[in-house]
């Protein structure tokens, strides 16, 4: 399995900048690199400036045991499209293989340097925008939730020794294990799991930015309140693209706190079918966020928004349950009616109350972050995992309640221990890998 | 003039990378990284393993005399935003100051470590995209036509000492120095000095592309060739803002040869006086250019291909002195009329015929380049102050051949002198380097 070809790749960001690396690893990244070099040795871990070709004025810098465990040589040359081409053409052109995207941190997970969670922390450091994001991806680097997994896999297999051990004896019909017990013990794995995976709605809120559907009317100035938001300057926009529909949201960060924007279409009364598509979208979106942001034209009836208050909560959105920030928007018309009793006043078209706006939103969402464990669950293939594992311990659980014999119930314990260690990777596929390395970034 | 504060910058190109580089220059480059590292102590140009604060692990070398000539921190770090940004943002709060565009090479100027073309063609070095503009880059960067102006330099300084030996005797009313002799010298400088001038047009134009008119009727399909030509695999599209006029040009590059293409309105005949100013337009550009690319439209009639270059002809464009390539498009049309001599027959649309014409492109102006001088001139800085020069040396052989006494000749002398130091930097002023190095990325 373990490769044996010498990789490159360009390491640092794509585009122009003062100077940019080139990345070797693999058993000939060392003697490649000095065909191209003017000096005849690199000595361990030292920056050595030297000429590439007549390429460009360099410094090397050798290690026989790199980020990806193998020997690796890093080139440091300007950082200028040509320069960072022709040396990666002339490497490719000596028999190095031009890296895939995430290969050096899968030969780092290969060589055993990290495990499979830490080598997805990686990717997660890496696309880090906020403090948020970052500490957790920080804290999953250094072993994260690993050490509540090691746990959970010693209970699991206590757990099938105690059945094996019923399993041995089972022609001399003893029951050896106590089957309630066992149930114990197997309910408080579970409570355990579903106790980490809980963590998961706040934790990839915090990843990928906290749910927060933009409610209103049609003409209520949704839009220009989102461009109001985005053009401030505390602001950092980002689009992400969406991991379960191939959709760009849009993503915004203040002091800290990320918030995924879902635009809806304006909420009214209609014959309309297709309109009535969209509005039942609006309320599905509602649904699934965190936050309502409510959006109110100051210029029209506040029944109109008590209306539609009524209208979300009759449709199954449990107000009381989200988050829910009411804006009144155009208070800058003459007609506007002001003083809206919970409702803060917005002018997006002159910018007035944008700064209360974000701080309240902040304010919120800073108190129940700062609430969460650094431990927490962010990473959607360990929530499916584990999410696996459980249906398998209930099915565990089936058995040992319904005197299944113990070998049956066997099968299902090995399959939740088989789920636990594809988060870390101890029992992982091709495919998996694939996956996880495939939405790397080429150069890491 | 030195400064002595410390600076920092992301050196890499913006963006999410695998790895990014922080550099810090100044006497506490050392110190005040190492507060902030997980080790007491950096050895000199080692690759050190460490942790930065909690934010990142990190790679860290230490250079005592780095690329600016003073102490110099490298730090790699895991390619994220949030890590760049705060590395960055905690050793400046620790007193480190944020570079300027190019402050790092400025210092490397003031060191004495470059001088100021060497340091200019690092920016060019950084915005190479095509091979010839980085074999001319670095052929500057390694001394380029230094050699050339330290000959240049000499010959004045001789002609200068003749004159002053002229004038320390002058009291005597003796002419020493031959003034005939004197003029001799003075036309064979000012001779060096023009031949160097002529490679500019060629050495700006494999920098900055060769100025390419594209002209045709309205409707000829211009533009349509354009994008045809610029979706090609084979083209580098770049947009480089020009240096006179503050406009974005399409550049776009074939095998490593780069051409600026200068879209024109349609010529055709008209009275309306607004029409007729962008044919006026169209026209200037065929005069500055170097190539004609001509579009004619293959259903209208072969006449109007003809009229329009005797158009051009009679206003001042000399189809003798450029290369043109005359282009029938459309020919997937059922009424085009085919095989016109002379032409390249071309279906934007199709995509047909493309391939001729870009190697009839590169072929024409490949031999151009192959035939030029790797000491050419790029530089319109260098350009202009060797045309400075050339004014003033026009003064001196004035002063000489009308008997005007030896001091006045001197000042001029002296100017042509001053002139010649600005290229490499002997002499400088503030504002100089303000313009030079504002030009710069920052981090480098």
């Amino acid at each position: 399995m373990r490769p044996n070809d010498t990789i490159a790749a360009i390491s640092t960001p794509r585009g122009v900048g003062g100077i940019a690396v080139v990345r070797l690893s693999g058993p000939d990244a060392l003697p490649l690199s000095l065909r191209h070099l003017s000096v005849s040795g690199l000595e361990e871990r030292k920056a050595t400036y030297c000429q590439f070709d007549d390429i460009d004025d360099i410094v090397a810098v050798f290690y026989p045991k790199g980020y990806t465990g193998e020997p690796t040589v890093e080139l440091s040359c300007h950082g200028s499209l040509y320069v960072q081409q022709a040396m990666l053409q002339a490497l490719v052109d000596d028999g190095a293989r031009l890296a895939e995207p995430g290969e050096f941190t899968r030969r780092a997970f290969l060589s055993g340097r990290l495990n499979l969670s830490q080598a997805e922390a990686v990717a997660d450091l890496i696309d880090s925008v906020t403090p948020a994001q970052h500490r957790l991806a920080v804290s999953q680097l250094r072993g994260g939730y690993a050490q509540t997994l090691k746990e959970l896999r010693q209970q699991l297999l206590d757990l099938t020794s105690l059945l094996e051990l019923e399993l041995d004896f089972s022609q001399e019909d003893v029951e050896f294990a106590d089957r309630s017990h066992l149930m114990c013990l197997v309910e408080e794995i579970s409570l355990r799991i579903n106790n980490l995976r809980d963590t998961f709605r706040m934790g990839n809120a915090l990843k990928r930015g906290i749910p927060t559907a933009i409610i209103g009317r049609p003409n209520a100035g949704k839009s220009s309140l989102l461009n109001a938001l985005l053009a401030d300057d505390r602001a950092i926009v980002s689009p992400i693209a969406g991991t379960t529909r191939d959709t760009v949201e849009e993503t915004f960060s203040i002091d800290g706190v990320t918030f995924r924007l879902i635009d809806t279409a304006g909420l009214h009364h209609t014959d309309d079918p297709l309109e009535h598509m969209g509005i039942k979208r609006a309320i599905a979106a509602a649904v699934q966020a965190d936050i309502i942001l409510y959006v109110h034209d100051a210029t029209r009836p506040w029944a109109d928004a008590i209306d539609d208050m009524q209208t979300l909560q009759d449709n199954g959105v449990d107000l009381n349950k989200k988050h829910k920030w009411l804006v009144a928007n155009k208070i800058d018309l003459p007609e506007a009616n002001r003083h809206l009793p919970g409702f803060i006043e917005v002018s997006s078209k002159e910018g007035t109350g944008l700064e209360e706006l974000q701080q309240t939103m902040v304010k919120v969402m800073d108190k129940e972050i700062s609430s969460v464990d650094e431990t927490m669950l962010t990473n959607v293939r360990h929530y499916d995992a584990l999410g696996k594992a459980d249906i398998a311990l209930r099915q565990v659980a089936v058995g040992l309640s319904g005197n299944i014999p113990a070998d049956l119930v066997a099968v299902d314990l090995r399959d939740a221990l088989y789920h636990l260690g594809t988060i870390t990777g101890e029992v992982t596929s091709e495919e998996v890998l694939g996956n996880i390395f495939g939405r790397f970034c080429i150069g890491k």
